[in-house]
């Protein structure tokens, strides 16, 4: 079963919003077994969203269709859909009910175009929006089904898979792929190429897709294979095992988890606590922990120390290490995460210190220098990586890094 | 003059990969007057190339590709294009140079992949990859350019902006487009739209065209309209006056600038320091401010007080303040503010307590309640918001919520 994502905006074409929409739909489409096929960003202009339709519907049975259902003049897919169907508006009793309590919640006016959100085409099945006023719309032509959501992604998202993933899964029965994604970090793309070529050939005969997923410092492995294939999910695992003992040094993580998921899964689960020292990542590492559901049962707290200052009035490193060694140097990095560890008592302590950019290298320590320490059980390490010339890239980066260093110490404890 | 984008990968269809390429290519064509029309998302599949190449050269001159072109089995589009411009391989000598100078300078092994990699078309003049390995390609047919470029976002930038954009400008003359966007915080879509109906109105008769671009909390507004038509500028720029008039108390900045921008650059110009001291946004304030280059100059350091205790110890709120009003309260707020400001020695300081969630929330305090202080030259101002109950979200409308709060006071310094 293919699918086509239609994206309608504007703001998409001229770059000044970021399209999250259709990577969530495609994850969430293949979930069902639905293999989006092709996904289309175009202006809010109507003979450009029929085209889009006419040229999607000719190829796929399931198409999908986001934004430009807001009450502003610019969003006309609504009003461009009734036309494509032949049909008209007619005001819906339970939208214009929602909608006039979502203004009443909020104490907020309600206006004209807002009561006009509840005016929907006669000829769809209305998807309801319990997080905003723009409602969804389900529609059916000659064995295909046309969706067309809101562009929020929180809306978009809710009425998605509150309600029209289990009416697509009642409507089609299509068969299931199967992924498996295998996540490393450390390794490049070619390098890891070269070690699992032999176990790359050896997926064809599976039919077994392999994709790799390079993102800065991190590798994805993606497997992809139809679920209808007998016996597939014995050989998917089997595949993995293979795989892990070609380049299980580089492994951290299987699926969608993050590194702050893993190491926060690990600290539940050993019953630790860790704190941060952060210079350079500028409270990054603390904010990917704490972006973690629950993370306040291990995670106990940081110092930003941006200026050098806050180094020795905080954590307890001595103006002497810092002229002595350079505040980015081993050992400012270790005087930080012991200070730290000490202050907040925490089992484990990450620190780190590095030379950001795009300013401020030297010729010893050139932008993208960092210093990263950690203390725990197994006492202090730290090590030194050289990143890159962009700020984002480094702290990113860092933070990567730091996790990663963390993670293995965790792991280390038991060994 | 008309673009499209084709972006290559499995990974944007089935959503492991979210396209920034896109937004990034639109927003920069723009500038160079050429309108992107489409932006595709298609599989790693020859046939799914060319068909996409067939119908974006039968539409528009400038035809910019991404992605597929890494050393890897299911990287297709330098052989695809290869094909379809009916060309052959031929080693480019200063690519080889390049890629072997790559693996050099990082120490790694050089591989026949990464050799193969300088192998490409002989009918198409080449862009080096002075980032990574993948060459780019610009190729002429029937006065259509098509460029491809690798996936990778920071070398296709780097790539684009030293390269391809100069060659696009020489090879091309074509009528500039403007755009003006405003940046609004604390105002709805719909309730916008009605204060601001008659301004809107009013620009299509200067051709002006309106998009409002929704995001949580926020709402940017961007006027564009064609470069070439005589006075242009100065109309635009009295439909700013005009809207500043109307809506002046959302505004709080125009075209990308970022919150955290727009503080930081307040206090860099004021001379002005600032700290942090954070629960529910667990150091996003922090990063946020610390993303900017040259914050070191007024960000000094940030406490994030994840644990109740660590409230206590570093910033000095007392037990009793918080066994009697609860941790997320306006006495708490208040005094980790002060006790932030009084320990990092700072002009302002800005502090957070809430309930970022998914659970943690009481009938008193729902998850997504949040109270936010800052602390300055004019004394002690907090706040209580309600967000949302997705945690994410609560964490970006808090730390939105908090930069805002602080760019307010700053300003009213002088007021």
């Amino acid at each position: 079963m293919q699918a086509e994502i239609i994206c309608i905006g504007d703001e998409l074409l001229i770059g000044q919003t970021i399209n999250t929409n259709a990577a969530w739909l495609g994850e969430h489409l293949n979930t069902l077994g639905i293999r989006v096929h092709r996904t289309l960003s175009i202006p809010d202009l109507r003979e450009e969203i029929i085209l889009a339709l006419d040229e999607a519907l000719s190829r796929s049975k399931v198409v999908v269709v986001t934004g430009g259902l807001g009450p502003t003049k610019d969003d006309i897919t609504k009003h461009t859909l009734c036309n494509y169907f032949e049909t008209t508006l007619k005001i819906n009793d339970e939208a214009l009910e929602r909608i006039t309590g979502f203004f009443k919640d909020r104490g907020l006016p309600m206006l004209e175009v807002n009561r006009l959100q509840a005016a929907l085409p006669e000829a769809c099945q209305v998807i309801q929006n319990y997080r905003g006023t723009a409602c969804g719309m389900w529609f059916e032509k000659n064995g295909a089904v046309i969706i067309s959501m809101p562009g929020v992604p929180y809306e978009m998202k809710s009425m998605m898979e509150e309600q029209v993933f289990p009416m697509i899964r009642k409507h089609f029965q299509t068969p299931e792929i199967l992924h498996r994604t295998i996540l490393t970090i450390g390794a490049g793309e070619s390098f890891l190429a070269e070690i699992i070529r032999d176990w790359e050939d050896s997926l064809a005969k599976h039919e077994i897709k392999l994709a790799y997923l390079p993102s800065p410092g991190m590798v994805k492995l993606r497997m992809s294979v139809y679920g209808t294939i007998p016996g597939i999910r014995e050989v998917l695992k089997q595949k993995e095992e293979e795989l892990r003992l070609l380049i299980n040094t580089y492994i951290y993580g299987v699926e969608k988890s993050t590194l702050e998921e893993i190491v926060g899964a690990l600290l539940r689960d050993k019953k630790l606590t860790v704190s941060a020292a952060e210079s350079c990542t500028g409270g990054n590492i603390a904010h990917l922990m704490t972006s973690i559901a629950g993370s306040s049962d291990y995670f106990i707290g940081s110092i930003v120390s941006y200026h050098e200052k806050i180094k020795v009035s905080e954590l307890g490193v001595s103006p002497e290490t810092i002229s002595q060694f350079g505040v980015v140097s081993r050992q400012v990095v270790e005087a930080m995460v012991i200070g730290c560890k000490d202050k907040f008592n925490t089992d484990f302590a990450v620190a780190t210190t590095g030379i950001a950019g795009p300013t401020g290298g030297s010729e010893e320590n050139p932008v993208g220098t960092v210093w990263i320490g950690i203390a725990g059980p197994n006492g202090v390490k730290s090590e030194k990586f050289r990143f890159g010339k962009n700020r984002e890239f480094n702290i990113n980066m860092a933070s990567e890094a730091g996790l990663n260093m963390l993670r293995k110490e965790i792991l280390a404890m038991n060994g």
